[in-house]
């Protein structure tokens, strides 16, 4: 398994305001990176924040690019992945719809009511007692042949993957603003490390758009 | 006058760990980058959060520096000016010593007896009623012939002085390093723009030592 995190940040590497309203941080150029990175994966993992906040569709967006998959005898749309330890995706998520498969990654203290609703939308792979146990929760990804993951965030996620030592590489496209705010979304929250930090190698560094791609392995 | 932010963050947009411990993020080449910047500077700006978290010394290092600093009939070093609403900066706080002239900003509600102890050290300048006013402080500053400014934190001064629009110039060092933490003092906290971002442009991006140094020109 292959796991890379992408993000767009301002210049002080936030995900969104306080408000937790997307901006656009990024242009046609990221844009267009992003949407192949998507199509070059088996599936797209966002926190459930990232749903309640954004109701993404995380499907390929360029014509193109869904042929190819589809002429590789590929789904059009990589499958999408919510880790949302209660259940909380609405069931009329865009994430939940006909585009791509969907798996939701609940936990055992998820009430039953809500893992039915979900369960007629999307495959439920539960793991964890009151947080995914995103070891395990990963490892039954894996068993459904979803090798290439992209995660697009949000902060919450970003982090805890950091910490399970699940990731391998970060994207990061930093643009030309400053968000600031000590309450705003950042590329990663959670508890935060006080030791034994991550170390990244930087890939590239390169413009886009107007601002930075910048590309980081992480050391095992 | 022009203003330059200068900062070293994390790969997640971090100054230091939710301990508010410093961590080692840059190398020995931006350490030689900050020293000259400091060496061109008039006078190095810190908030009184990061004097209380680091007491740093905020002189320029390198030898050769500061006798060319000498030579050109400056002071060996920039002054040193701190950001302190309530005087809370300690009298025996490595910014005070006789290495520099400092300045200290603080408000007309910093406590009587904590200004008289701090002007034994350093010359205060009052601006604002219980938080400084930044426009007037910097304006005083000018006033002594302090023209070109360097700024090295905390967050919470950084996210004041783009509030204030008195930002010229961000340049970040960004390192190979995840920090983490929704508590970890970032690059531009206090409570964050929801609206009129400010627009960056980036002049460039270079490596430097194990990550890259964005520059940045605040837009007008």
């Amino acid at each position: 398994m292959h796991v890379v995190v992408n993000a767009a940040t301002s210049a002080d590497g936030k995900l969104s305001s306080r408000r937790r309203e997307q901006i656009a941080i990024s242009g046609d150029e990221d844009f267009a990176r992003v949407d192949r990175l998507r199509a070059d994966s088996d599936a797209v993992v966002v926190g459930v924040g990232t749903v309640l906040a954004d109701d993404p569709h995380l499907t390929v967006k360029d014509d193109t690019l869904r042929t190819e998959r589809r002429e590789a005898d590929r789904s059009a749309n990589p499958a999408r992945v919510v880790v949302d330890s209660t259940a909380r995706t609405p069931p009329d998520a865009a994430i939940l719809d006909d585009a791509a498969s969907t798996y939701v990654c609940v936990t055992e203290a998820a009430p039953v009511d809500r893992r039915a609703d979900l369960a007629d939308h999307a495959t439920l792979v539960t793991a964890g007692d009151d947080r995914v146990d995103l070891l395990r929760a990963f490892a039954a990804l894996e068993e459904q042949g979803l090798d290439r993951i992209m995660v697009e965030g949000g902060g919450e996620l970003i982090f805890s993957l950091f910490a399970a030592g699940l990731v391998d590489e970060l994207r990061t496209f930093v643009g030309p603003t400053v968000i600031g705010g000590r309450d705003a979304p950042t590329l990663a929250d959670g508890e935060g490390f006080v030791e034994e930090f991550p170390t990244l190698e930087l890939e590239s560094v390169d413009r886009l758009d107007d601002g930075a791609l910048l590309t980081w392995r992480v050391e095992a």
